[in-house]
């Protein structure tokens, strides 16, 4: 069995795997931080989707008041979406981009640039900044996702 | 080509990598479970979100008034999303984290845990429990991927 | 290291994986889609979610009636999170079905169904067509999933 570890180890040994790994890591954490920001948000602004969370308000009507949306609550779940519709598609292609031989320069590039274009994405939701920040920072983690997509079936194509 | 087929094999022989394979089905077909349970209210409650979908019940307005939002519908369908937000990340720190070579008994003490903590949260969704129930169900889930991650970057981490 | 970039190279060498891997980026792709459509429709609708999405239209009133909800939107976006719901296991299973040694015949049927039913799925959602068009495509992905789900436990299980 020592051996077959070794040989699952050097996947996670391999230079391009280990880029892949870190930075998926990275955009995972960072989407699993939308989930803090609207709890926040939710209590703050005491804008909640169910009657059982409202229910430390009191009861009847005086809770029921809380069961609202909330505009700013609505912008962090729209961002949260999107992270969920663009980091999906990053964190699937990614990987196999990552076992696809690209060299460790190129890799370090897309994931680098994925990783900050959705970083800036996440800024340009919440605090808003005026458009076009948050499209142009969606638009070059969608390309970064395609051009991985391309060298993938340019190497693995098999229909 | 046989040999290529043995490394595979390997991967799927690391008790790890079973491990996480078991899990990680587990509770991507309890998401895939909250597709039935919504089809089920949707049918029941006779709430539906597309024209279409109603043309078995009449025509014009006999149809029209189907086209609604259903509380028990809406309930469900934010526990399914809330898997997604929560599973998503599960599956793919956890993926690097079994690749990571973590040792089996702390392994699978971080897969149960998020099963039986997603698990509970469905259950706290759908009857529903009183809070903090769900809540702290989610929390559990949320730990162990941190966990996972912590371990992914101590060990992957490449900038 | 060239030794452990040769032996990632035959992960994405094996024919299954291969097969996996090219299916597996169309159906992301094919959800990736869904953002250009639903910024097509907000555009052509001119129906917003956010103020400074509309601040090009003019300032005040005359900008604040395009921050509205329209049908064609809405639906493209059910799409859109139903390609999630579904591609997500798909990806996720999948990944570890093409693990578990499945032969290549068997692999290739289950990857092809998939996505023809997730493509004929997002034609029958947007043109729409009369159920059960969509509730067919949406069934067939969903019991390709199973029954990659089924050939993981049965060869992985490691409770």
């Amino acid at each position: 069995r020592s051996r077959e570890m070794a040989k699952l180890t050097q996947l996670i040994d391999n230079e391009v795997f280990r880029a892949y790994a870190t930075y998926a890591t990275i955009v995972l954490l960072k989407m699993m931080l939308m989930s803090l920001i609207t709890a926040y948000f939710r209590m703050t602004r005491k804008a909640f989707a169910n009657p059982e969370d409202t229910a430390s308000f009191g009861k009847g009507e005086s809770a029921k008041k809380y069961l609202r949306i909330d505009p700013d609550v609505e912008r962090v779940r729209r961002g949260h979406l999107n992270d969920l519709e663009n980091v999906v598609p990053f964190f699937g292609i990614g990987l196999l981009y990552a076992l696809s031989g690209p060299d460790l320069y190129t890799a370090l590039l897309h994931f680098r640039i994925f990783a900050g274009a959705r970083i800036t994405h996440t800024f340009a939701y919440l605090i808003p900044l005026p458009q076009p920040s948050r499209g142009l920072s969606w638009a070059v983690g969608y390309a970064v996702t395609i051009s991985m997509a391309y060298k993938v079936l340019m190497t693995a194509l098999h229909l």
